[in-house]
């Protein structure tokens, strides 16, 4: 059984591809009931600075099938405002500071789960933020949280990263295909009311990336993930055979396509000018959308996407309620690799 | 030990009176210590759209006292905002479909529970409804969410039914008659400041019917129950020999009464037209609120109140702090009713 | 072991200095291993009127690691509006009256907590409060709510008590100064951009008080503790060879202190006139902060603040980043003596 005990679980790329496939081992043989993660009397504070279905659901679900316990908090709602600026005079609108914060939550759970997106919110209300992606992509609070914290700290989301949710996705790749290596994944961008955070594709293209599979990134010129990501996707890909390309050809991408992800996302070139965004991306919408007819110029490709999906916008109802939608299974694949996150990282 | 694993539990109109005796048997045993029912390591999900106390720490502790675990979610602020309409493009304000949502939160637990009533509000802060009564009695949304659900679906409260209070209404009718059969219930409407949905009434008149009582519905003209609810009570309550009928006659209703339980609701007729409604019903206030000397016309009846309720507008201070009042422990009898539907339902 | 069986925990002022030991002595053991406080199945509904960290995850996880159960609830959005006028007609905001709440939540969990403060708020949000010290003292709503409870209620803090806090930093000057008899103690007034709640130092003075501690409240003129509380802490540490006295002379306070615990909190003379008394105490802010070269004025002292702290406000970060500082230490001691507490009062 995997021992990362003490580890923090920020992204993925903090792992070598065999401690990914370690826990993939892990959640596998926990999801059959051939192991139990040993998290009898284990405590997870989980911090939501948005809001949350299936992360929440499912770490909470996954401590509590094996003994544990989630205490779920609503940052700014449930408890004071925080600060992570240092040195910085309190005297505004924040009261507790991640210098405390960090070992409090610590002192009193064996994990804490943080989820903090600028970019996440309910419905279509408008995302408040100041400055530029490259300050947001530092994830400062949580970094700074987790410089002060004295047991494992796991990413439920942050502004770069969405780990949990690349090893759902790569479970389920290994449990729909055996072997994925040398297969077609391609994370095709889709349209959206909104300009969505790129953490989740980061994710899951690393996902796609540590199973060694042909990795095709299908978005239109200006709204391509961030380099750096791409580079070490490519790096971790091409060691294990693989390859991450990336294109705006959508015939081209979709042309012996095993896997097609979906994944709607916010330009990092138009960031901090969401107007001319969405000025800029309306004409993609039709165009854009993964619906039955492209589909079918795949090589029999399931669908996967990470869920929320606005349907119709998105994809079609035609491909989510199709047996090619593997959107459900994925989900599920949060809970149980959630439990191996947990149960691995669980001081002995 | 009565078994209905898998089963739906959204209105008790859809268990035989045999059930929902075996249901109440299971209760009893519950609460007596002579049973457990099999919760341990269970998760429910639960899903509050409106506020609740009784309905969410008796579902809570329930779970809990049995080696389960309730995942409460307050919807649309703890989460995405949900959608059901089929077929529609969602460019709007919700996030997430039913068609997502059920199987996955089916994959994360193993019962899922939905409180969604439409004209349910905190403090003196309006519904805001649109459309007809019919179209709320739909209940769409938790039909909708079944549909797709793969594990036991639980109505917390819905805008027709709130059959986990109907239970725990029978259960306390059993424990205070003894054989209820033939004896006379009044379920009797009083006025109060907004209005209230009939999912309450209607579960608590079937709560008599099903144990063969004689059921009195007390109430304005203009201020009836769904017809259709009213047939099906009363043919359930007359195979057992009771009987249901409705008056507006105050002093004919609680003579010879053994049971009187008050409830403040919404006129069907005016419905759309809450303004209306208020100028029709103020006439109504003081007539019909649940006093001492109203308590002393009946045949020693004792008095039930699903609660929250409004003192002094609803019921008299006289009549809630007296031995004549059922109301704390009819609410205590959620919480034994509900480890009885949780342990029911349960899949083996 | 001690038993507080069916006791409510509304101040430590409550029970006797060797009740309070005792809870100390069973949280030491708690803390070591030694012994498990006996909360298997047991459920506790924590209703927070006011955000938490501290209270909120020390309670939960003491439940959780021995195998209960917490309810957490936020009134008013989770719940009903509650009354707790005696004989009021509810046709207003509030919905819920004590005489039912507490008596349910009663049937429903093995222990009430209830954190409700009218002058805590989340970062700079004014409170909104109306009538003088001497009505929030009262703490009605805690006190109506224990007449009708049938379990043990604990106070995460009132206006006028916050005992859970003054148990941990008992429990923390213990470890540090092995026997506290005769050692100084200094509670410091610090500035702070809102009026805060007393109830923290009322109870932070007892802490020291019921250790037979050398007590010097230093604030300054019109920055007084409640009177009684004096009063009362000056008795219970006179009894035990200690004392307890009240100076704004700073130096002389901080010569020869072995603790110095910082509070900053609202002036009771000033109360309900917040805008004169910013005016008042906005000179005193650079006074008052402690700082590094204040604690080298004392006799090596260590530094204690309940937290949540608004750092260079209140204290320096050349205090809290130093070893001086005891603030995680006490923070965590919030978890032993909940376990204690809950422990302790739990019906056997």
């Amino acid at each position: 059984m995997i021992d990362l005990s003490g580890r923090d679980f920020l992204t993925t790329l903090d792992f070598s591809p065999e401690e990914i496939r370690g826990l993939l081992s892990f959640a596998r043989d926990i999801k059959s009931g051939r192991v139990r993660p040993a998290l009898e009397g284990k405590v997870a504070a989980l911090l939501f600075f948005n809001p949350s279905v299936r992360t929440r659901t499912s770490c909470e679900s996954a401590l509590a099938r094996f003994g544990g316990t989630a205490i779920a908090l609503a940052a700014g709602k449930d408890t004071w405002n925080f600060e992570c600026r240092e040195g910085f005079v309190m005297d505004q609108n924040t009261q507790e500071h991640v210098r405390e914060l960090a070992p409090v939550l610590s002192r009193m759970s064996h994990f804490v789960g943080i989820r903090k997106s600028e970019l996440v919110t309910v419905g279509l209300d408008k995302a408040q933020v100041t400055g530029d992606y490259a300050e947001l992509a530092k994830d400062e609070f949580i970094h700074r949280f987790c410089e002060f914290a004295e047991v494992p700290v796991i990413n439920l989301e942050s502004n770069r990263w969405h780990p949990m949710q690349g090893l759902a996705d790569s479970l389920t790749m290994l449990e729909k295909l055996g072997d994925p290596r040398g297969k077609k994944y391609v994370l095709t961008w889709t349209w959206h009311p909104k300009s969505l955070p790129v953490a989740t594709p980061h994710s899951q293209l690393l996902s796609a990336a540590d199973l060694g599979m042909n990795v095709t990134i299908l978005r239109p010129e200006g709204w391509g993930l961030e380099p750096e990501v791409v580079r070490r996707a490519r790096q971790r890909a091409e060691a294990l055979g693989g390859s991450v390309s990336e294109t705006d050809d959508i015939d081209a991408a979709l042309r012996g396509a095993h896997v097609v992800c979906a994944k709607e996302w916010g330009s990092l070139d138009y960031y901090g000018r969401f107007d001319e965004e969405q000025a800029a991306k309306a004409p993609l919408r039709a165009r854009w959308i993964v619906d039955v007819p492209k589909l079918e110029k795949t090589d029999d490709a399931f669908f996967m996407h990470c869920l929320p999906v606005r349907r119709n916008v998105v994809v079609s109802d035609g491909v989510l309620n199709s047996n090619r939608s593997a959107v459900i299974d994925q989900a599920e694949n949060r809970l149980w690799t959630a439990a191996a996150v947990f149960g691995a990282l669980a001081r002995r």
